[in-house]
């Protein structure tokens, strides 16, 4: 299962890996009950903290900034006009702010959907809507038209590899029910949609669809990044709904199943595009950086409202309001919006190498992905043990604060967010905001991640969540994860 | 207002009428409290009732007939050779049974969809997924571009009737959430579809747009009846999500909106189709009848699963299993299933009409169709308060029976069903089945109405309901409504 599970951990790259371990055994603590240790960072902060707070969760251009994102620039993949628009607008918007702004180039995958379209030929006629992966090729011109076969995981693939050859493979891996308890399964499910096709195409399968990686469907397609393995060929891949996966499920068992696909994509050549950078330079430690993020890009599908047009507004409204209450932390606040998040990481990547140098003074970084949702607190990770042990003291410590509108819970599940985790070797302390998210794969990368699913609330309190943490964090005396 | 409620009880008709009447108090009696009436036909039926319902909820044989007609058949709009193929497989699957079969001949609409699509072009541009509603004329070849008005009821239409004149009228109208006090909410909202076209052209409108009626979206289509005045220029008319519905909405409180919108469709001669009858003679007085029914056509998307196959299979499997286990009640039990119940009510009509001169002697008409999920019960209604009393005594008794698996309930909402509501006025009582539909209105009339979303145990419990209320109305020595 090695490779299986490489694969799932590319797949969740492009999405918040560690989801699962990270909302687990929520307990809604707006109850707030009194700590059981001592808050010393919490103390010094609490009337600044309060200020923040009741500014932040009044305020709401957060969402106005969403709305001008998800409305009149709407999905942006990378390469794509909408991705260089949004990157203008976040800028100017920072600027327009009074940050100080400036954007760093990097070079992106440029992969553009086509059409695409399915049908049931045999035994009945019917159609079946499919939504190409991102990145996969075409069918030659005029689709083809294959057998299929249907597997529930790779044993059954293998088991089935001789009628594999010259198929249409169907993966119909039904994603569990989100629980508080055991999370979404995105992570188990996702691997199928990362790896699947090069698997399938390796036994000789002439194509591969996957069942959309949610829960829950209204006949919606789910798109999302895979990976080609370089020593196989490369065959189209794309989604088709839970509806279409159960009835070719239901159908192959019972007989021959003949479908026809056809799927256009283009590969273009590389663009640029950038990384957009707003800060608040701090007043002491100017070289020390609190780095706050989220990613710019989208699917090309919906509006990239949650996914993550939530997570960028939020540090980009966190900046602004720390600005505005005339808050100058002793460190840097560095607000990060990531390119290339979804068919890529070159964003994240990007940054990592280039700010290779001064890594070892970046002493925090917080990503946003996982939805604009009720904020619940942190997920952290840190590469160095007992410095997450240190951090998890000193962060709960600071979110003690965030404790009268449920925000002060602190997991060390070893996660912060996909774009930041190129920074985790340097030994950056890793921090992921997590949310009330249940409803997120319901929405992530579907026409449905649009703005009238995000309520303004929500993310206000997003933005006083991360606006208290980032300035404590810059602000406090010693580094978040120091002896 | 009365306009508006006369469209809204057309547009109702092709739906489960009074619905949201239907649902409310629902209160789970699985606890199974001892009943505070003499229970006189309940006594005497105990043993046989055990017997039907033991049999009912152990069998899956209704699910089975739901996978073929989903699978198999697919969808079935009036006019379409797929309902032809319904048609025939009920006939000769009841026959199989040992019922006896005939079908009846009725007139239907032929409406068939072709292709549709809609764009924003000001202020910004942007893809909206359209579904024509049912019966819509085509916009002239290359569509059509006009500006946009949204309106959230007829007092704004009434009061933007400058404005309308020459625009695209988007009906914004929200069905609010399900819930167990005010239920779902679809009479208020459908009023908009059914009536919403003609409307708009009587102020000047070139076409209008509606919300989908549900609460819940994944981006998702949803079509259903409408009805052209015959006064007013028939424009052409579709669905749109509510996503876009929201989008145009707030794009629209900004400014100008314009939109591109190109709609298909044919309407074709009147098709023959038929009502499907399978019958177990009545012993003692075969001439007195007691009707259970659903209706075999569906709309033109997804499968048509739990609108309303779910209704169709219960009734079939309920005949099949009575006759299996050699009951021979004193009545006649009739399963009907209705053609062109969506965009017509042609097979509801037609049967009255037929059989005009025995409805007197037809002394209880059941329809299920609010989907295949767990029963609750039933709602009833009579043209005669009196009888609606009686009525509402005798089939709470006989109901008790059913205390076991929660579906017990006895409403007197004054509904049943649209198909037997043509013999509402000549006395027949009416009954509905009244089943958990929560969900209903997320898959009614959409690519999702899916057998997937239908879970064998609710089916087996419906036939288990349905067969015990139809076998003691037929048998017991009273009429259930008789003084």
């Amino acid at each position: 299962m090695k490779s299986a599970i490489a694969l799932a951990m590319f797949a969740c790259a492009c999405t918040p890996t560690g989801y699962t371990a990270a909302t687990p055994n929520w307990v809604n603590d707006t109850a707030s009950v009194q700590p059981k240790f001592p808050t010393p960072i919490a103390d010094r902060y609490r009337d600044v903290a309060a200020k923040i707070i009741a500014t932040a969760r009044a305020d709401r251009g957060a969402y106005a900034k969403l709305e001008v994102l998800t409305d009149t620039i709407g999905a942006r993949l990378a390469g794509s006009p909408a991705l260089d628009k949004a990157i203008a607008w976040a800028a100017q918007a920072m600027k327009d702010d009074g940050l100080e702004v400036r954007t760093e180039k990097v070079m992106v995958p440029h992969w553009v959907r086509g059409e695409a379209d399915g049908a049931i030929t045999a035994p009945i006629a019917r159609h079946v809507g499919v939504l190409a992966l991102g990145g996969s090729v075409s069918t030659p011109k005029g689709g083809i038209t294959a057998p299929v076969v249907v597997v529930h995981d790779w044993k059954e693939l293998d088991a089935k590899a001789e009628q594999v050859k010259g198929a249409i493979v169907v993966y119909n891996v039904a994603m569990p029910a989100y629980s508080e308890e055991t999370g979404s399964g995105y992570g188990q499910t996702v691997q199928y949609r990362g790896g699947g096709a090069s698997q399938a195409a390796k036994r000789g399968a002439v194509a591969a669809l996957v069942r959309s990686v949610t829960a829950k469907s209204l006949h919606t397609l789910h798109t999302g990044a895979m990976r080609y393995d370089k020593d196989q060929p490369k065959i189209p891949t794309a989604s088709i709904t839970i509806e279409d996966a159960e009835l070719l499920d239901r159908l192959a068992s019972k007989g021959t199943v003949t479908m026809r696909l056809r799927i256009e994509t283009q590969d273009m050549p590389e663009a640029e595009s950038a990384n957009v950078i707003g800060e608040i330079k701090g007043s002491e430690k100017p070289d020390e950086v609190v780095v706050i993020s989220g990613h710019i890009d989208s699917w090309d599908v919906g509006q990239g409202a949650h996914d993550d047009g939530a997570g960028i507004v939020t540090m980009m409204q966190a900046g602004k309001l720390l600005k505005q209450l005339g808050l100058k932390p002793r460190r840097t606040i560095r607000i990060v919006l990531f390119t290339n998040e979804e068919n890529g990481l070159r964003g994240g990547k990007g940054y990592a190498a280039a700010h290779q140098a001064e890594l070892g003074k970046t002493v925090f970084a917080l990503e946003s992905d996982f939805g604009g949702f009720a904020p619940r607190g942190f997920g952290i990770g840190h590469k160095d043990k007992d410095a997450l042990g240190r951090m998890q003291t000193r962060m709960t410590d600071i979110a003690s604060l965030l404790r009268g509108f449920g925000a002060s819970r602190i997991t060390p599940n070893g996660h912060g967010g996909a774009d930041i985790e190129p920074m985790a070797p340097a030994g950056v302390p890793q921090v992921g905001l997590d949310v009330d998210g249940h409803a997120y794969f319901d929405y992530h990368h579907t026409d449905a991640d649009t703005l009238d699913k995000v309520k303004p609330q929500d993310i206000s309190d997003m933005v006083a969540a991360v606006a208290v943490m980032a300035y404590v964090v810059a602000d406090m005396p010693d580094r978040v994860d120091s002896p």
